[in-house]
């Protein structure tokens, strides 16, 4: 198999990071966003949707969407487990890593792709055509400040994000944290929780990834 | 355990659906989006991030979002599967689940709320003082359109959209296709697989609940 990444985009580290937790080796190939590699016609031969990661199995099964791309690999090494157990802690961790994805990594998203002249026809990833908007910039940075607040109430009531075990909601948090420095938005002195466990997760082996 | 719902709105019919195929009966009450009732105190106190569907758990765990509360019936009610399983299976249906939700419903949503009267403050699911932003409805309409042709297309290669059998990501899909009506975005002509496509899954006796 062959992971399709780009190493300095959130996304492919989040399978990154999500691989080293499991001590998991695959082979990798660098696409290159901001160049529009990923958008010309020899990747879209073999993803069409044309995004990053992508993962194509042995028998040319394709697979994109960084957290399918991590349920394959849960699926077939559950240890340590990063997606939960049983139908409540599948259920627990599913649903605050849809949280960092729709209130976290969307907003910081649009504010970094809505105000990128690199991205200035290409304001949704994978297509062409589509121009910026200028005040998806400022929704989103004022989105992600409130999402720094929610996480660090969040952070406050537990150790992780979905409770007492380091998950794939974590790795996703930790990526957009990362990801929003580039729009300069970072926590602050405000968001105590948030720092404490930005540090023990940039702290783990797996954060280099 | 309480499914918090709201009929009109299409994310708790995908859970209502989804419980449907499974023959899963849930005590559901009714939370109106448009005059505001789920960003009222007394919802936000039961989900702070004020979306719809929400399920409350008997020891009083709350999971929202559509897809990690099918998850947790899935795991509970594995027949008939609608997730896969098997490790490709399950990642090949989230990855198929999550386009769905990205290059169909996040558009599609995008286009109806931010040229509402009714969220013209709150154009964001779940938020105040988010101000609709209007060259968001020509985008998401035009990205709705490409989505119809990708759609199509994916469904002239497959008899559902993750391959050979129903799944969650057919839920998503033909939700979309409804919501889709209310801004004006209709398959056509051209679209035969998915007019096929369509018909086979409204004819679902599911597709009512």
């Amino acid at each position: 198999m062959k992971l399709y990444d780009f190493s300095m985009a959130p996304n492919p580290r989040r399978v990154r990071i999500f691989l080293a937790e499991k001590g998991i080796e695959v082979e990798t190939e660098q696409v290159d966003i901001p160049s529009g590699e990923n958008i010309a016609p020899a990747f879209r031969a073999i993803n069409p949707r044309a995004l990053l990661p992508t993962l194509v199995l042995d028998d040319g099964t394709v697979i994109d969407e960084s957290v399918a791309i991590c349920r394959y690999f849960e699926e077939l090494h559950p240890e340590p487990p990063l997606m939960g157990t049983d139908a409540k802690s599948k259920a627990v961790i599913e649903s605050a890593q849809r949280h960092m994805e729709w209130d976290g990594l969307m907003p910081v998203a649009d504010a970094f792709r809505n105000g990128n002249p690199a991205f200035a026809d290409r304001a949704v990833s994978g297509t062409e055509g589509v121009p910026v908007i200028a005040d998806l910039v400022d929704r989103g940075k004022s989105l992600a400040g409130r999402f720094y607040d929610s996480l660090n109430s969040t952070l406050g009531e537990s150790e992780y994000v979905a409770g007492d075990s380091f998950s794939i909601a974590d790795i996703t948090a930790f990526c957009v944290v990362d990801f929003a420095k580039w729009v300069q938005i970072r926590a602050g002195d405000e968001h105590p929780h948030l720092q404490r466990w930005y540090a023990a997760v940039k702290a783990r082996p797996s954060s280099g990834a």
